[in-house]
C-alpha cells in the first residue's frame, strides 16, 4: 500500500468511527504534513482519494470537510429471534462443495473465499527460512520429530501464549496439519457416533462437515452477530440435550466476525466445566485483531483442562504450509495418539522453517502491518456495502479477522444470488452453507481479505445491483 | 559404503544364494580386479572382510574358497496351521504405544524401528529442491493447490505408474500427508462403524489401530511368510462374514516381507471384484525391490476401480516430508472430499520440492543405490541371525523392503524379550503387536534398514543370547 493510501484509510476509519463528524473540518494539509511527517503531495493525494470516495469535500479557500452526506455505513444485524432447536443430523456437504467448487478459479473475484490474499504474507522470508531449514536438516530429525511435533516450535508457541498472559506448557501442545486437523482430532477425542455437539448458528461449514462425517448430531445455538453465542440458550440446550462437546469460535467468529466479551468467555468456560463438557475452541484469527490487544481465548479461563485450543499459522503467517496445533488440555495423550495413527507426523522441514522464522524476529512487525491492512480493507468494503447494497441491508463490523456477515432485506435469496454472481465471475458464500438447518437464506459472508481494487469495487457494485433486484422483486 | 564393502556384500550375496557353493574356489584377486575394474587392495580388503565374517577361507598358495562351514542361514518360516477366525473388535493400541515409546531414543539400537536409516536418503538434494521451490513459490498456489494436490506432482506420479505398465490417470490421484493418511481415508471411504475388514495376519499395527479407532472389526486371514495372504482362507472368510473391505500389503508385506506372486494378485482382485469388495492396497515399499523389476501391485489388475492404491515418498525418497498419495479408483471423489474436511490440504512447498526433484532426474539413480544397500544389509543381518540366534530359529528373506520376520523356537516370548532388550538399549518389534488376537508370541520383526555396524552386530549378538536363554528355559 502506498503512503497516501494508508493515510486515506486512516482518515476514513476516523470518519467511520466518528472521530471526525459529518460537516466537521479536517486538519489542514500543512497540519497533517507536520503531524504525520509526510510531504504535501502525499497528503493532497490522500485527500483527493477521500474526495473521490465521497467521504470528504473541499470548500473553496476553506479546506476539506467531512461530507455531510457521508457514505452511509449500514447498521449491524441483530440476534434473530430463534426458537430453541433440536439436535439434528447434518447433511450439508454436497451444498458446500457445490458452492466452493464454483468459485475455485483465479479469475473469479473471491468475495466468498475462505482465504485472504496470499500476497499479504511474507512468503519470500519464509522461503528463505525453508531453504535454510532444509539445508541444515539433521537427517535423524525426520525420524525423531514425530508427533507431538518439533520441540522448539512447541516451545515458541508456548512463549507466545505466555506473552498474552496464557499459561500453556509446550508439553500440552500437539503440532498438526493446519488447524483443521487439530479441530478434527479434538472433536474425535471427546465424541463417538450419535453424540450431540453444541455449535454456533451460523457456524463455519467445516464444523458441520466434520460433524456429518463423524456421524454426530449438531445442536445449533443462536449466536449474536457481535457478541457471539447466546449463553442462556447454550445452557438450555445443555440441560435439554446433554451434549458431549461444544465446538465454538469465541473470537472473530467465522462467518459472523462476532467476538464474545471477556466475561462471557469466562462464564462459558465455567458453565461447561460445571457440566463436564469439553470445549473445542477454534481460534485461528486471534492474531488478526484490529484493537491494541489480542482478545483472550476461552482457554485463558480453563482450570480443568477441558478446553482444546486450536490454531495455526495459515491465516497469520504461512498459508499453504499447513502447520497448526492444539493446546489439548487433558486430552493431549488421546489426541497425540490419534494423530500418530491417522497422519503420523507433520512435515518436518516446514515445522523447522516456521520455528526459524519466529526465532529471527519480524513476526510481530509483519502482524502489525497485516492487521492495519485488513482493518483498512474492512473499512472500504463496508463503505461499498453502504454505497451499493439495497436499503435495509445490515452488516457486521468485526474487530478482527477478514469476514463480514451481510444480512439482505426481506425477499433476498443468497443461494440464488450465488448462482447469478458466479455467472458474472464473482464468488460469494451464501448463508445456508453455515447452518445444519439451512437457515440464513437472506445472509452471506463477505471476505474483505483481498485489496479493494477496481475489480473488487466493480464486483461489489454488481452484487449490490443483483441484491437490489431481489429486494424489488421480493 | 566403501568400495571394498560393496564388493564384499556382493560376493556374500552370491554365496548366500548359491552362486558360489561351500568349498568352491572364488575368482582370484587378479580376475576380480579385471572384472570389476577395482584395485588389488580393494579386492584384498573385501576378501579379508569376508574371511573375518567366516564366509570364505584362504588356502595357502591356492586362493580363497567359500567356507565349507559357511554361516548357517536360518530356514524360512512356514504358514502356521491356523483355524479360520472370527471377526473381532480390536484393542491393540495401548500395547503398540507402550512398545513404540520404549524405543524412541537415538541411543537405542533400532532393530524394532519402522523406519530405515535416514542417512540413506538424498536429503541434501531435496533440501536444494525445497529452497528453489520456496524461492519461486507463486503465492496463489497456496490457495489454488488444494486437495487433490499439485497437478504437476500428480502427473509425475501417473508417469511413474505408466513406466511400470500401470494405467493410473493423474485425475485419479489424491495427494495426502504420507501414505498413512491415504490408507485411513481409503478405509473410511468404504466402511462404517461395525463393519468387518479383511486383514493379513500378521499385519502392520497401524492397520489394527485404524480399525480400532474407526470402530471396525478385524477379520484376520492367515498369511504365508513368503507368498502373502492365503486366498482360500480369504474366500472362506468372505463367504462367512461378508466383509466390507480388504486391507492388504501384497508386496514386501510389513512385517513378514512376503510378496504375493503375480497370479495370486490377479486372482485376489478377481475374487474381490466378484464379491464387490473394495481393496485398500498399501504399497509403500514397492520401489525397494532387490530384483530387477518392481512387482506389479494388485492395482495393475483392477478393472472395476475397486482398488485404492496407497503409497508415498517417505520410504523411498523423502522421509519427514509427509508426501503420499492414493490412486483412488471409483472412490476418488469421496476421498478428496474427506481429505478437504479433515486436513484440507498437503504442504505446498514440499509438494513442489518433490515435483522439482523428480523433474531434475536422479531419482532412479538414488533408488538403485538404495536397493543395493538394503539388499546388502539384509544379507548381513540374516547372517547374524544364523550366527547368534538359537537352533530352530527361522527367518524370512524378503525380495525387497527392509523387514525380516523372525520366528524363534518353542518357548520364546518376544514380549518378555522386548522388555529385556530395551533395558540393554535395543528395540525390537514383538509379534503380538501385529495381531488383533495377540498371536505370534514367538515372533519378532527385524529392521535391517540400518547399517550393519559394530553396534548393530553387538545388538544382534545380545538379542541372540537373550533368545537362546529363553529357548533353554522354555
Amino acid at each position: 500500500m502506498k503512503r497516501y493510501e494508508a493515510l486515506a484509510d486512516d482518515l476514513a476509519r476516523s470518519i467511520g468511527t466518528g472521530v471526525f463528524r459529518p460537516g466537521e473540518r479536517l486538519p489542514s494539509v500543512r497540519q497533517t504534513c507536520a503531524a504525520r511527517r509526510l510531504s504535501p503531495s502525499t497528503v493532497f493525494q490522500a485527500y483527493y482519494l477521500l474526495e473521490a470516495r465521497g467521504l470528504i469535500e473541499s470548500r473553496a479557500r476553506s479546506g476539506y470537510y467531512v461530507a455531510t452526506q457521508a457514505p452511509r455505513m449500514p447498521p449491524e444485524p441483530e440476534l434473530p429471534s430463534w426458537p430453541d432447536g433440536d439436535s439434528r443430523e447434518v447433511d450439508v456437504s454436497d451444498l458446500v462443495f457445490e458452492v466452493l467448487q464454483s468459485a475455485m478459479h483465479r479469475e473469479v473475484v473471491p468475495l466468498g473465499s475462505a482465504f485472504p490474499s496470499p500476497l499479504l504474507y511474507p512468503l519470500d522470508k519464509l522461503g528463505r527460512a525453508v531453504a535454510s531449514a532444509a539445508h541444515d536438516l539433521d537427517p535423524w530429525s525426520t525420524v525423531d520429530d514425530l508427533t507431538p511435533g518439533l520441540g522448539e516450535l512447541r516451545r515458541q508457541i508456548s512463549q507466545r501464549y505466555l506473552m498474552d498472559g496464557i499459561d500453556v506448557p509446550a508439553e500440552e501442545i500437539v503440532i498438526t496439519n493446519g488447524a483443521l486437523e487439530a479441530l478434527n482430532l479434538s472433536i474425535a477425542a471427546v465424541t463417538k457416533p450419535g453424540d450431540s455437539v453444541l455449535v454456533e448458528s451460523p457456524c463455519f461449514y467445516a464444523v458441520l462437515q466434520s460433524i456429518e462425517r463423524n456421524g454426530l448430531r449438531a445442536l445449533e445455538v443462536p449466536t449474536h452477530p457481535r457478541d457471539g453465542v447466546d449463553l442462556d440458550a447454550l445452557e438450555r440446550a445443555i440441560v435439554r440435550h446433554a451434549p458431549r462437546a461444544c465446538w465454538l469460535m469465541p473470537t472473530f467468529q467465522n462467518p459472523l466476525g462476532a467476538t464474545m466479551p471477556e466475561p462471557a468467555k469466562r462464564a462459558l468456560v465455567t458453565l461447561l466445566a460445571a457440566h463436564g463438557i469439553a470445549l473445542v475452541e477454534d481460534d485461528v484469527y486471534a492474531e488478526l485483531h484490529f484493537g491494541p490487544k489480542r482478545p483472550p481465548p476461552a482457554k485463558a479461563f480453563d482450570r480443568e483442562g477441558l478446553v482444546m485450543h486450536c490454531s495455526s499459522f495459515s491465516k497469520c503467517l504461512a498459508p499453504g504450509y499447513r502447520i497448526g496445533w492444539v493446546a489439548a488440555g487433558r486430552f493431549r495423550e488421546t489426541i497425540a495418539r490419534n494423530k500418530l495413527t491417522t497422519t503420523l507426523n507433520t512435515n518436518v522441514p516446514a515445522q523447522r522453517a516456521i520455528s526459524r522464522y519466529l526465532q529471527r524476529g519480524g513476526y510481530d512487525r509483519h502482524l502489525r502491518r497485516l492487521r492495519a491492512t485488513l482493518a483498512a480493507q474492512q473499512e472500504r468494503y463496508l463503505e461499498a456495502v453502504g454505497r451499493f447494497f439495497p436499503e435495509g441491508t445490515r452488516v457486521t463490523r468485526a474487530s478482527g479477522g477478514y469476514f463480514a456477515w451481510i444480512e439482505l432485506p426481506e425477499g433476498a435469496d443468497t443461494l440464488a444470488l450465488q448462482r447469478q454472481a458466479v455467472r458474472m465471475g464473482i464468488s460469494i458464500a451464501p448463508g445456508p452453507i453455515f447452518s445444519a438447518s439451512r437457515g440464513f437464506e437472506r445472509c452471506l459472508r463477505l471476505n474483505y481479505g483481498h485489496p479493494f481494487d477496481e475489480r473488487a469495487e466493480d464486483a461489489m457494485r454488481t452484487l449490490g445491483a443483483l441484491a437490489s433486484d431481489q429486494a424489488v422483486r421480493g
